[in-house]
C-alpha cells in the first residue's frame, strides 16, 4: 500500500495559513496543493477542499475520503462529477461551534435588547428607554438542530429564552420545543420572535425561507441567516423588511459573495451585514481533526462525520 | 399594633407603574405615594424608595424597612439624615439579575467579536474579515462579584470565555480566577482584554477606575460600565480612549444622567451609550419580592438582603 499523501483543492488563496497546520498535524503525510501539486494524481489518497472546481476531484481515482474544511459539504456535492463512492467527510470542531453560538447569542441578545434602535438614537443623541420582554417571553426559534443548532439552542435556553426549534427529522431535546418536517415549518416559523437560520444547503433548503414562508413569522419578527445564503429569498427578505414582516435582519451569508456593492443590503437601516464570518475554520484545530480521521481510515475504521448522500449533508 | 402601611418615595414618576404591582402584591396593606400620602407619617412602616429626597425618610418614625426599587442602595445612603436603625434593604430579583447578564454577555459579545468595527465597514460597503481570537484566549474580567456579577461571570464561562473576577473580599467560584482587594485591583486590570464594571457604588469605590487604575488595562482593552457612573472617572476614560489604551467603551451609566447632550460621549467613535437600560426593575416582581419580604418582618423574621451599614451596599 502506498503511503498516503494529501491534496489541499481551494477556489481562494487559503493554502498558505493551512501549510503549516497540515504539515503539523500529518507528519507522515505529504501534502500538496492543487494545482501544481496534482501529479501524480493515482497517489493521492485525500483531499481537503472549500469549492473545488467541478470536474477536480474526479481527476484522483485513489482518494479514501474528502475533507470539508467548514461544516457545511454544499460546495462538494455542488460537484457534478464528485466521484460516487469516496466519502464526503464534514468538519466538526468545537472550535467551530463555540464561534457560531457566540455569533448566534450575540445577534439575538442585540435584537431582544433593540441594540439596534439604541445605536440610532445615540447618533441621534437621544436619551430614551425602548421597553424590552423579559427573554422568557421572547421566543427564539431555531431552523436546523445538528450539532451548530443544538449548541446555539441549549446557550439561548441557559440565558432564559423560550426556545424552539424546526429539523428534517424531528429531534428530541429537553427544553426546547421541537418541530420537524416540511408541514410543521409555518407552525414554527409562527411561532418564532427571532428566527436563526443554521440549516445545510441541499437541494431540499435551497430557497426554504421563500415570501410564502416569511410571511408566516409574526410581525415585526428577526431574522438571522448564518448558515447559507441560498435558504433565504433575498428579493422576497427584502420585501419583508419593507412591509414590516420583518423587522430586522442579521446576515452573514448571501446569495453572491462578497455581497456585491450595489446590493439594496448594504445601506438598509434594518439590515445587518457581516462578511460570512460567524464561525471561521480555524486550521491549526481543524488539521488535528482531519489527521484523527484519516488515522481511522488508515487503521481500517470508517471516517467519523461522513455527509449522507441521500440528504447531501 | 396598627396595621402596616407604605410610602413609595422616588424623585421621578414611576409611581403609575408600581401602584397597580403593590396593590396586587399587598392586599392587606394601605399603599401611599409621597408627598401627597405622607400624612399620618406615624403610622406608616414602610417604604419603597428611588433617590429619596434628602431629609425624607427621616419624618417617619414608625418605619420598619427601607426597600430600594433596584439592586442599588448608595442613593439611599446618600442622605445625610437617613435614619440610623432602619433596616435597608437591596432588591435582589433574578429577572433583574438574568437581565444585567443579558446586557453584559450581549456587549461583552459585541466587542469580542469586533461588531462595531463590522457595523462602521457596512456603512461603508467593505467586506473584510477581521481577525478574532477563540473566546478560550479573551480575557473577561467582572469588577464585582455580587449577585449579579457572579451569574455574568457564570454565564460568560459557559460561553468559552476566560473569566476572572476582583472583589472587595475574597470570593471562592470554580472556573474563576478572583482576585480581592486595592492591593490586587492592579494585577487584576492587567488581566483584562474586557473589563465589565459591576461594582456597588459605595465611598470606596466612587472613583476607582481613575486614571492611574485604568492605565493598568491591557492596550486596546474595552470597558463596559453597567454598574453606577460615579465608579469611572469619565474624563480619565475619555483621555484612555484617545490614547489608545482604551480600544472601545459602552456605557449604560453616566455621572449625570440623561448624559448632557454636549458630552463628549455621545459622538465618539468607539463609545457605545445605552440610557441606563442594562437591567430595568419590573414592578410586578419587585413588588412580589418586597411583600415576601414584609411577611417575613411582620413575622417577626429578619428580611433578606439588608444592605451593610459598614460598606454601605
Amino acid at each position: 500500500m502506498p503511503a498516503p499523501s494529501l491534496i489541499f483543492i481551494s477556489r481562494d488563496d487559503r493554502y498558505p495559513r493551512w501549510h503549516p497546520a497540515l504539515e503539523a498535524a500529518l507528519p507522515g503525510i505529504e501534502v500538496r496543493c492543487w494545482p501544481d501539486g496534482e501529479e501524480p494524481r493515482a497517489g493521492i489518497t485525500y483531499a481537503i477542499v472549500w469549492h473545488p472546481p467541478h470536474g477536480v476531484l474526479a481527476r484522483f481515482p485513489g482518494l479514501k475520503a474528502i475533507f470539508s474544511v467548514g461544516a457545511g459539504v454544499d460546495h462538494i456535492f455542488a460537484d457534478p462529477e464528485l466521484p460516487q463512492h469516496v466519502p464526503v467527510v464534514r468538519l466538526v470542531d468545537e472550535t467551530l461551534t463555540g464561534q457560531m453560538s457566540e455569533y448566534v447569542v450575540l445577534h439575538v441578545l442585540r435584537h431582544h435588547r433593540r441594540q439596534p434602535e439604541y445605536d440610532a438614537q445615540q447618533t441621534d443623541r437621544v436619551w430614551r428607554v425602548l421597553p424590552c420582554p423579559p427573554a422568557a417571553d421572547r421566543r427564539i426559534g431555531i431552523l436546523g438542530l445538528g450539532v451548530l443548532g443544538l449548541d446555539a439552542a441549549r446557550k439561548l435556553k441557559a440565558l432564559g429564552f423560550s426556545v424552539a426549534g424546526w429539523s428534517r427529522s424531528k429531534k428530541d431535546e429537553p427544553g426546547i420545543e421541537c418541530y420537524s418536517g416540511r408541514e410543521e415549518l409555518p407552525a414554527f416559523l409562527a411561532s418564532c420572535d427571532i428566527a436563526v437560520c443554521l440549516l445545510p444547503r441541499t437541494p431540499e433548503t435551497r430557497g426554504l425561507l421563500d415570501a410564502q414562508m416569511l410571511a408566516h413569522l409574526p410581525w415585526g419578527a428577526a431574522l438571522i441567516n448564518a448558515a447559507r445564503g441560498g435558504l433565504v429569498d433575498e428579493e422576497a427578505l427584502l420585501a419583508a423588511l419593507e412591509n414590516g414582516r420583518i423587522g430586522g435582519a442579521t446576515l452573514d451569508v448571501f446569495a453572491a459573495e462578497p455581497l456585491p456593492q450595489d446590493h439594496l443590503f448594504w445601506r438598509h437601516p434594518r439590515v445587518t451585514i457581516t462578511p460570512h464570518i460567524a464561525a471561521i475554520t480555524n486550521p491549526a484545530s481543524a488539521a488535528r481533526i482531519i489527521a484523527a480521521n484519516i488515522e481511522r481510515i488508515e487503521a481500517g475504521q470508517t471516517p467519523l462525520h461522513i455527509a449522507s448522500r441521500d440528504r447531501l449533508y
